[in-house]
């Protein structure tokens, strides 16, 4: 009781005897445009604005469907959740001074990278939304098109205005989950020094703010558009456009979710890990001090880091993944209900929008299941904090499954097949149950309870050479589980589509794709608790740099190491959802493409051929290109490592008196360095990944026109995805599994195993978590949005490869 | 002059007085049966049957095809030639006593590994000669054979006797390429005190004489087996075969010899890299004696691995891609030609076996181009060995390409297409210049005269885990150029084929896999030189070893530091031609493949659609097996080597004197150690390797059949193949570079750079040395033999899929 009184006045008595932190550690703060703008507007006239745009929305809503006027108000009140939420964690106190400091600090860095980096990738949106607007001016027009009066210039202005709406909406994504974490990190540290649980819920409740946002903001918008564009064109109407052609027109919003995911996932990677790597390099061992200790000029950036690498960036990437798979699987609807002429398609269009919509009611329910104690002055023993996310999450799960066959029942029922939307909840079924195999596959092959993980710890211990080796063999074996379970799933929910008893005209079953659609959408029914508990990591990662360096006494380290343990589990975890749903979510834009590609060509594009010597080719570009990717990108960290470890050694011999406390490091300068560092570095990759298709495609378009093969250039790119996909789940599950893996083999020598910290054992598992790091965070992490990336720039860009 | 005499009569003054070496390493000799009953039969008998050999096989020649004679003349004079080259290495003098014993206890060692290892393979391979007998019996016949009245017994006896012979010439290729390395050893060894000159042309004449017998052996081979079959089935009478489907019958000697030469590398691979990290890891690093000290006691075990696992191995692994190779293009040869109708097709069939006679006998004018100085008293200033065996590679390389436009002349010129064969020797061209170039894109790689290496050598300066990252992003990187240049000359020389003018019946061409076929062959042209230069290399690390292990003076260990040093370089250049000839072999048996599955299905497969679900999903499996693959090999290296360091900690506690010479190692225990975990530990890669196409293969044609699919199996089969090959092919150029980067990063500091020997960045240079061993030597190789045993595994076993 005492202790806590005392912390809580900021008395920490023997503990400020010596200044161990370093005042005025903030630069200038940053606010974003659009929030000076929003703050600078009355607030009258914001209220009357917010009023009008609701009635905008509700109105074309009400002229599309009751489905979007469903989805809309499911939307709203899960921001008005999460405006609760915020402000529930914002009433929070910072703690004393010196914390607040800190967090300041952390913040500014992080608002001043996420600027330049976003001012950056903004004009490469602006310079690419040019480059859309005249490919799509100067393209043919598909007989669809045609038929419904769309010309050339309407279709290129939907395209752009969806891209930028995407990239728009994937930075506010990221943003989000940037501003709420840099707020959260220090409440949860304040938190730490009062009751274990009131910690867990605050960085519970900030995770579960963005990630209401973030689902939250992929379907309203998919929603407003696909309402706009509905009112707009006269959807249904005669002469005019179909509604089951209506989602190709999407695909830009997909394309500028990944474009914005990509350059966000890869600039904050290279970012966190450069700093991460070449702060521990010299401070841990070089210097012998802790991580994380005020003195390392580095440890600022190391914890901007944690902030644009894991929250802002992966907030992106689910944004994406939600996005792009909302789409793909509106197309495979629309196309199936017109192949099986159902009266009113616009359910099985819709779906998607639903599903997405209650996963934000189920995955709030769980969100706000886990709950401090009532009376926040008696310490409780500490419960496992695992065990606590857990629970939240069985709530979720088993609501989402009900849920999901509620959707089914509502949606896919149809006269045609009376029992199809039983088949359609048994494929959700698959989705939820491969989504839950995913998450136990990567915890045993990353949690040292578990065998790989200890005879990863046993080959450290003859040297850095074997724990290599055993590292990347276990990385390389662990591919092989999780493609036999997207295997089984992807044929369990094909056939149960298949056999759903919808047939097309000539009495062919068509359900199958649809099947697999749906099962994506089942693996991510329970998207946003998932988002949660991954945003949960870093902020509890946070709190414990900020909790070590204002030097808080040992019991609330403690506290925020166990708590920093299980958002490790945690972002492990996820990330085996993340590419197992990119997997499938690939798949269903591939399928996608080929559709785009038919309408185009004016002829069936079914079989991409990969006995052509073309079409190999192009798969092994595709391949090479997922291969070439990740060297840059870890060549990146590499380089800008070295850059802070000469940095930091330089701070330490310029300034002698760092190491006594006595003269304050440069973190500044730190932090600016890994910023323009990983902003250039994030280039090279990035415009990689997004010229490559173009070129090839359109080189073998050439070619073909030249030799008389005139869909030459479109095969030669559905094989270069089609690899590069497959390359690029193997290659991440590799790089995420061998990352983790080293990671707890380190935490498992921690333990006191294999003769503990300091042994001949421990460093080289420290050689093989350094190694590890730039894999698991920075391009394991790229190559899931990699892959989706494009899946839709070849989408969006199918113009030119024919 | 005087030291050299000195040294000659084993009177080393100082480098005598106190033992240095042990007597009696060797354990009991060994002699195959083979040889053990040749060596029985009585001489006039011998001869007596070897011209009643000659006489059939130029009887059955002669009724074939003059072609075949020629073929028959070149390969015997071949065999000649490399005999003369076995008597003059022979010849040679052995050294002083303590040389040959080392040189002995390696022969045993390696022998006796020989023996285990291969009898290990053969009982598999009677197994599933078994299998493929059973499969063959009762499978259905295609319409080709029931026009020509092969009937089901008839084929599988074929199918069999073709893998046992395949099997059986693998076995001797390795066992010739070991036997000899195990001779020449010691003998270049003790000709480096008189002088270097004599020391490499040793050296090459030895790896010239098993390259002979392994290149001819293919040839001959395949030569004896299409001359009976010819003659046997009567091919191109009235009423049987025609002579374009002769070659199909040949792909199980093609099976034969990448089943045997899989495990060979398996087993050869996990012994040598285990042995030599295990020797490494406890002698240099915890001991700190030098490298090849006689007091390691698993020095002999990393002597014999330098001969199981490179020379054993990789005759066979060279033998098979020839085997592979020539059948395949045999096969698209008689295909284009029975398409082309051309009148006498015997010279498309046939022009693989001529390219490879050529290649016998530019590569032995090659061979022999390299001398030593006329007056071996006097001593040479040392000559770079580089530039000499470059030097005997243009000579080679000018010859090839003169007698590929010959071979081209004279058996591909038809009246149909006048200028055809001017356009496939340009095919030829495009292999020739691919060669090339993938032999100078892995030395700019590997070489630490090249910017790639030094940065690698520079990021060792930051410590154990920058240089893995550095390395890893390197081989990573080092993919994209080869997959280019292999991109640019499949389209080449398919569009060159394509051209030629050679159209089927309804005028549409059809040369263009055919002149992929050529641009291999052109590729392989020199195949002969390359393999000696790979042997080579093998051979000189060991002379150097026995001249550390026998303490011979610093003049001599330079003279085998040089050629060990460019040992290196050719093993890693002839790496890079051996996975690009390996890409385009299994381009070419995949397309046989189809060809096979057309005609037994009865109806045309000329696509395999990747956008079928499970299609894809064979795709991913296939993928996903060769990471699943190299994992295991991985870890077995790691696991071999982790016995092997127990083993040597636990003899140097057990006998202290060893350090002091005073107690001899025992030797005879790690080889054991060695050979028993490696026999051991090959069995589950390869295992995965054979069953898991078979398995997948069959399930998907259970599921086509409930699911009304007909030709599922086969397509499954086929992207599973496809996919195998593209990731096989880029993760072999990733192990095999990085690997050879680390190692010369290593010796680029060993120079002096950066530290030199002994500086933190040596530590951390040592353990990406460490980890690329495995990498360059184990895993990597047995991919290059991975991807095409699944082409030939696919091709025998398609009768289970259909």
């Amino acid at each position: 009781m005492m202790m806590g009184d005392d912390v809580e006045n900021g008395n920490l008595g023997p503990y400020l005897d010596r200044p161990r932190t370093f005042p005025n550690m903030r630069s200038k703060p940053y606010t974003p445009l659009i929030f000076r703008i929003l703050r600078g507007i009355n607030v009258r006239v914001l209220v009357i604005l917010l009023f009008l745009g609701f009635g905008y929305v509700f109105y074309i809503g009400a002229s599309t469907s009751p489905i979007i006027v469903f989805v809309f108000s499911v939307c709203i009140v899960s921001f008005l959740l999460s405006i609760y939420l915020t402000k529930w964690v914002l009433s929070k106190d910072e703690g004393p001074p010196e914390m607040a400091q800190i967090s300041e600090a952390i913040r500014d860095g992080a608002e001043g990278f996420f600027k330049t980096q976003y001012g950056t990738i903004s004009k490469m949106a602006v310079l690419l939304a040019l480059v859309i607007l005249s490919i799509y001016l100067f393209r043919n027009t598909t007989p669809q098109q045609e038929s419904s009066g769309l010309g050339r210039a309407t279709s290129a202005c939907i395209t752009v205005a969806a891209f930028l709406l995407g990239a728009l909406c994937s930075g506010v994504a990221g943003y989000v989950g940037m501003w709420v974490s840099v707020r959260a990190n220090v409440r949860v540290s304040s938190a730490a020094r009062r009751s274990a649980r009131e910690a867990l819920q605050i960085a519970v409740r900030a995770g579960g703010f963005s990630a209401l946002v973030v689902v939250g903001m992929a379907v309203i918008g998919i929603a407003i558009l696909y309402a706009t564009f509905y009112v707009w064109l006269g959807v249904d109407s005669p002469g005019s456009m179909k509604v089951t052609d209506l989602p190709l027109l999407l695909v830009g919003y997909g394309f500028g979710a990944s474009f914005v995911a990509l350059f966000a996932q890869l600039g904050g990677g290279i970012y966190t890990k450069a700093a991460d790597v070449g702060a521990d390099l010299v401070g841990k061992v070089e210097q012998g001090i802790p991580e994380d200790d005020p003195r390392n000029p580095a440890v600022i950036a190391d914890l901007v880091g944690d902030n644009v690498g894991d929250c802002a960036a992966r907030g992106a990437d689910l944004f994406e993944s939600i996005a792009a798979e909302i789409i793909s699987a509106m197309i495979l609807g629309g196309t199936m209900a017109q192949h099986c002429k159902i009266e009113d398609p616009s359910g099985f269009i819709l779906f998607p929008l639903v599903v997405h919509s209650f996963d934000l009611v189920v995955s709030s329910i769980g969100i706000l299941s886990i709950r401090g104690t009532r009376d926040s002055n008696v310490k409780v023993p500490l419960e496992d904090p695992m065990t606590i996310l857990q629970k939240g999450y069985s709530v979720t799960i088993i609501l989402a499954v009900l849920t999901f066959f509620g959707s089914t029942r509502w949606l896919l029922y149809t006269e045609q097949a009376p029992s199809a939307w039983l088949n359609f909840s048994l494929c959700g079924l698959v989705g939820i149950i491969t989504a839950y195999v995913f998450v136990w596959i990567t915890k045993y092959y990353t949690d040292y309870k578990h065998e790989p993980v200890r005879t990863l710890a046993l080959s450290s211990s003859t040297g850095h050479g074997t724990n290599i080796i055993a590292g990347v063999s276990l990385g390389l074996e662990s591919t092989a589980i999780p493609v036999l379970v997207i295997s089984v799933s992807i044929i369990s929910a094909f056939w149960l589509g298949h056999t759903s008893g919808l047939v097309d005209e000539t009495g062919t079953p068509t359900g199958g794709l649809f099947g697999t659609a749906v099962a994506t959408m089942g693996m991510l029914s329970t998207a946003a608790y998932i988002l949660t508990m991954d945003m949960f990591g870093p902020i509890a990662d946070n709190a414990g740099g900020i909790v070590e360096m204002s030097q808080q006494p040992e019991s609330v380290r403690e506290i925020t190491d166990v708590l920093d343990a299980v958002g490790n589990t945690t972002k492990a975890t996820t990330k085996g959802f993340a590419i197992g749903s990119a997997a499938l979510a690939s798949f269903l834009l591939f399928s996608a493409y080929m559709d785009e590609v038919s309408s185009f060509a004016r002829e069936p594009f079914k079989q991409v051929d990969i006995a052509i010597p073309e079409v190999f080719i192009g798969g092994l570009l595709g391949s090479m290109l997922i291969f070439l990717f990740s060297a840059w990108a870890c060549a990146a960290v590499g380089r800008t490592a070295q850059e802070v470890v000469k940095e930091v050694r330089r701070q330490f011999i310029e300034r002698p008196g760092i190491m006594d406390y006595k003269e304050k490091p440069d973190y500044g300068r730190c932090v600016a360095i890994v910023a323009s560092a990983s902003l250039r570095e994030m280039i090279k990759p990035g415009a990689l990944a997004i010229v490559s298709p173009i070129v090839v495609g359109f080189l073998f378009r050439v070619l073909g026109h030249y030799t008389g093969h005139p869909l030459l250039g479109a095969k030669v790119v559905a094989a270069l995805l089609m690899f590069a996909t497959v390359s690029g789940i193997l290659m991440a599950l590799f790089l995420n599994t061998a990352g983790g893996a080293w990671d707890n083999a380190k935490k498992f020598i921690e333990t006191g195993a294999l003769g503990g910290k300091g042994s001949e054992s421990h460093k080289a598992a420290i050689t093989g978590d350094t190694v590890g790091d730039p894999f698991k965070d920075t391009v394991g992490p790229s190559l899931h949005v990699l892959i989706k990336m494009l899946a839709t720039i070849t989408l969006v860009m199918a113009p030119v490869f024919l």
